[in-house]
């Protein structure tokens, strides 16, 4: 059977905010979407087939912690990652560029070469050119791969980040070049150049001279305030073609996605639901709430009556309060799955806002909600 | 609607190991039965629902630790704790005995007040009596009662062994006044007196004066030898009444349990299923698995193919082996289900083989299988 075309379709947009519609040969993804982050090759706590439930259509996978952990040779004997892990929906997978700069022992960039390293579980050297990461996301079955780019920390240096961008485009091209023709996959750039308008643009103009399936923007949530970022999405998506996906990696709270969908963001990946889950912060309706607080040691309703995925409706805060004081693993299982059930649902409602021409209302509501 | 009685029957015997079957208020339970062990108001990483699934037709709570956390005063609301963890199917409690002489800082026991101890959570003073646990259990909702126990650690002091049985013979009497009478629920004494038969029978004897509607063997894999249990158990369970179900206390391994089975036991409970899984140990019909070991690292092969609760026969061992080593809660959550849905599944073929009069070759076939 011919595998289906990777194609963005932009269905209508509500001012900057847009709705559209990604094909995947495994799949399609509503956008605006958000993808939970199963980094080693499980989304932390909550069975595939829960995840599915929530109503995600695409997970992200990290390219370096795969690399590292179990190593590609093993995930190739299950012909990918979907396989390997009981995920046959859509899989997104960064190129490794962000995880070399905060996690490993890093000893060089190397224009030439690529990003040379020491794993951060054994210290074994390990050198990630642009076309690796492109070999490797492509054993993995990644449906929409990343190219490696340079990714600098939040810096105001010009100048450092002048060359990250010299440095990404030229990888970005080797990438495309190594990445070949397959239309069942996608390949997406990603844009650098800080919080400098004029550097975001260089490098978007730089990309689109080599020509991807969809842009991301890289270099933001690395500390910046919510102002910045906002500031500098504004003015990049200006410059960014309609008619290609646009992913805002690594972001963010329900604060940030509203904003970052304002200015025409389609795409998000984050580990927040999981990470809150795990330490007892729940995503409601009813706002973000802290389980661990004593308040909720009597309290008997569920943190969302609607969600019917393992019974969770039947869950008091009362009992995950308990559960949390006790450091069960339930608490964490529990708590992680509501969060990215709620974090779909409020994505299904951006969508549904956007449609009918609501989104500024919706925006209104919710943009100091969760704080 | 009319609870129904709690009652046991003993459907056929092979040789000593009994077949029979108990029923409750909230369903039946077949014997010889494994208890999985929800000793904070959770089977470690397993959602109820997925406890049903294994066969699982009854769990274990655990008095002490529910008195300190959450505390009654929470479980009551909820009116006992099938509803405050959702699982609604029979609950048998332990008395608290056994973790106050385990885990508290115990001040003293005292033969007229109860257990004076302090709380290994806040160090605040607890008394425990017979009659406070067995107010407990109910407020719990429990559907079989243990009385207060003295248990005394593995020692060959006859003394400490006597006065133990004194001390819990009073205490017994006590939980049986205070129980008084509840069709719906069982109060099950608890037989004591170390490694000494004549104590042992000592204590059935005034345990049978009492009378109650099930017997627990107590002062158990407290770390003897397998072959000490089993002596004891061969001699106590001939002077058990046939016609009431009996309890081994905390055990044990599959070898445990068949040893026990054959000398007429009929129920069992332990956190060896859950505890294992949690360290990458895995029960399955191939042996005892320890699947962080590098040798799984390449195995595609599942642990159970016919274990299709949360789709458990499509996770490889490889993908398991990565799990455990990437310290990933899922690890723990596959492996203790597996591991529960084994125990289940080897109490089927023991009930299986013990109706069709083939218990002794099924007893040689595994007593060292799973080794």
């Amino acid at each position: 059977m011919k595998k289906k075309n990777f194609s963005f379709e932009l269905i209508t947009q509500d001012d900057k905010a847009r709705l559209g519609l990604i094909n995947t040969s495994r799949g399609q993804i509503d956008t605006p979407s958000f993808m939970p982050v199963g980094t080693q090759g499980t989304v932390k706590g909550i069975y595939p087939e829960d995840i599915l439930k929530t109503g995600t259509q695409i997970i992200l996978g990290n390219t370096y912690h795969l690399l590292l952990r179990p190593g590609i040779e093993i995930i190739q004997k299950f012909n990918g990652l979907h396989k390997f892990m009981n995920w046959n929906k859509p899989i997104l997978t960064d190129s490794g560029g962000y995880q070399i700069m905060s996690l490993s022992n890093l000893n060089k960039i190397d224009k030439n070469i690529g990003a040379i390293f020491k794993s951060h579980i054994d210290g074994k050297k390990i050198i990630l050119s642009p076309e690796k990461s492109i070999q490797v996301q492509k054993a993995i079955d990644s449906d929409i791969i990343m190219v490696l780019d340079e990714c600098p920390k939040l810096t105001n240096d010009k100048k450092i980040l002048s060359n990250s961008i010299d440095v990404s485009t030229f990888w970005a091209k080797r990438s495309k070049v190594e990445f070949g023709k397959d239309n069942s996959k996608a390949l997406f750039g990603i844009v650098q150049g800080g919080l400098y308008k004029d550097l975001r643009k260089e490098s978007i103009d730089k990309l689109l001279e080599i020509g991807f399936d969809g842009y991301a923007m890289g270099g933001l949530a690395v500390g910046e305030s919510q102002t910045e970022m906002f500031e500098i999405l504004e003015n990049s998506t200006d410059h960014l073609p309609k008619e290609k996906p646009r992913y805002l990696m690594g972001v963010g709270t329900p604060a940030d996605i509203l904003g970052a969908v304002s200015q025409g963001i389609d795409m998000f990946d984050c580990v927040l639901p999981t990470r809150s889950g795990r330490t007892g912060l729940a995503y409601t309706w009813e706002g973000k709430l802290n389980i661990k607080n004593s308040k909720y040691q009597n309290d008997q309703s569920p943190l969302d009556k609607t969600c019917h995925i393992r019974n969770l409706h039947k869950y008091s805060k009362s009992y995950l309060n308990h559960l949390i004081k006790s450091n069960e693993m339930m608490a964490s299982m529990i708590i992680s799955l509501n969060n990215i059930y709620f974090y779909q649902q409020f994505m299904s409602e951006i969508r549904k806002n956007i449609k009918s021409g609501n989104f500024s209302y919706f925006y209104k509501k919710y943009i100091n909600y969760f704080n």
